[in-house]
């Protein structure tokens, strides 16, 4: 058992950045991208915001929504005198990313992600960014929303949201901080882990729900009587399968990303089924209540204790 | 594939009643009870409330908040002239009720239940009711709230909610209407299912769903490691695991009264995660794509239809 006062591993970093940065590359100006950068602008953290993404019409609309100052089109000039690029992309195509980025990399700027899953980030950066490696710090902004894009940005969007911080060794003390920082004037609260402990710790309480919540609802598509079955869904159903609304992509990409992990807690869970089917069959209710009951008190104390929880640093602290 | 315009197997029942009752009786006057008592004094669609309830001290709240205008105590009288009895106690104690029901049950009175599983309250009601069966119509509101207790009961809670009936052969089609019109006033939307459809379709998207998340977050607390997940347990997890916070209780007894469409559900379930666990074994993203995009399209599909759904009948039709 640990937490966040008593483990290292997971305190918050504190002492966010006073002085507005001069320049910030953001590739992929949608939502995660898009808020981190309005977050920043609305904080006065940064003087000029550089946009790059796969997508013209993308960039245009973030370069109307003023979630950017300036649409990039050429990486190397779009990379002079920046201090942060925030890779926003989806996670398959960091590697790609990190690639392009290297050639151009000034010693000065520091490259972070916000991606869902970490050893695999950290994988290629290893071999994307080789001797460079030590200005990537990566990252996770645990937060997002239902629909996505430009459009979709908010500068309250890390507010009082965890970031997962998953450093390597090659970082120096003060670059984690930068990152950590920044994340900090966007409201949210840094945490620190091992990649592999966030990847362990998500595929348990998000990967798996998704894989889960998709798994259902699919397999309600494939009865005969799936319409019959869709018209007497209510609440429950719907808070419980609301997540496999997200992104298909994403979703492939994170599990596979996560694969070993999501693999291992999957497995748990296919034996907890096991279980939970021979109580059944045994009519064993004994079984089955102090199962649920277990689950309902960690649930609700779960719940206190999250609504109890840390609140959002807006306006910096010392 | 049905419909509830096509298939007069589920289509609405109309005409609400318009005149008051004399008097109906309540056994369990929580928020089930209470809630279709307040509702229908509320319409004006009942003269007397008689409640009944093992706990004495439910009894007095309800009769303190109004749900009830008397607090019964022997059977025998309350039921005197009484137009129905609504049993809304656990599924479990149903049979229980029935027989102490049975001596006392004059001819005129209907008897109906709320319980969230039919079949097996159907073969109670046959066991218990005997020659009196004619007299039981089989219901289940679909509504509820995370409390319970006559302080949870709310005169609207059934507003725009389904009702499903699964008459019996033995009900005349009067009875089965006077139920139904009473669900109606209560602003509930009355649908006709077999007990075996009702307890399939409820498998499916209601009950499995609850035994998935309990199943989940029991094993998250059996990692050792739980207290870290649990703290980077984020927006997903909360709504995906809501309904672990529902009672043990009541979901064992749900679980072990429709134990065979639940297993039948449970193991198509298992099924689907060994398909799962072999896409990402092999790391087969298509299939992975696939199966998240078909879970997609139809819960957005569901979204779309619910919100467009059919809409509370308050004020009585003609």
């Amino acid at each position: 058992m640990t937490n966040s006062v008593t483990n290292p591993a997971t305190s918050p970093v504190t002492k966010p950045a006073a002085q507005p940065l001069a320049k910030i590359v953001i590739f992929g100006v949608g939502l995660i991208g898009g808020s981190f950068a309005l977050a920043l602008k609305k904080q006065r953290a940064v003087t000029q915001v550089v946009g790059l993404d796969r997508s013209p019409a993308a960039l245009q609309r973030a370069l109307q929504l003023g979630l950017i100052d300036v649409a990039g089109n050429d990486l190397s000039s779009a990379l002079v005198g920046a201090d942060l690029v925030l890779i926003a992309a989806p996670v398959a195509q960091t590697e790609h990313i990190l690639r392009e980025l290297y050639p151009h990399l000034g010693a000065q700027t520091i490259v972070t992600d916000a991606g869902s899953t970490k050893s695999d980030v950290v994988d290629a950066a290893r071999r994307a960014l080789a001797d460079k490696v030590h200005q990537f710090v990566p990252a996770h902004p645990i937060a997002g929303r239902e629909v996505n894009g430009p459009d979709a940005a908010l500068a309250g969007l890390y507010n009082g949201k965890k970031l997962v911080i998953t450093p390597l060794p090659e970082n120096s003390r003060d670059t984690v901080q930068f990152v950590s920082d920044l994340w900090q004037r966007c409201g949210a609260i840094p945490h620190l882990l091992s990649p592999a402990q966030h990847d362990l710790v998500f595929a348990a309480v998000s990967h798996l729900p998704h894989l889960l919540a998709y798994a259902l609802v699919d397999q309600i598509t494939g009865q005969p009587d799936a319409e019959l079955r869709f018209q007497f869904a209510a609440s429950g159903f719907r808070d419980f399968t609301r997540i496999a609304g997200s992104s298909p992509e994403m979703w492939r990409d994170i599990s596979l990303a996560n694969r070993d992990a999501l693999l291992l807690e999957l497995s748990h869970y296919q034996i907890q089924l096991e279980r939970i089917a021979g109580a059944l069959k045994q009519r064993d209710g004994d079984q089955l209540l102090a199962l649920f009951s277990n689950a309902q008190n960690a649930r609700i104390r779960w719940n206190h204790s999250i609504e109890a929880a840390e609140k959002p640093v807006r306006e910096g602290g010392d």
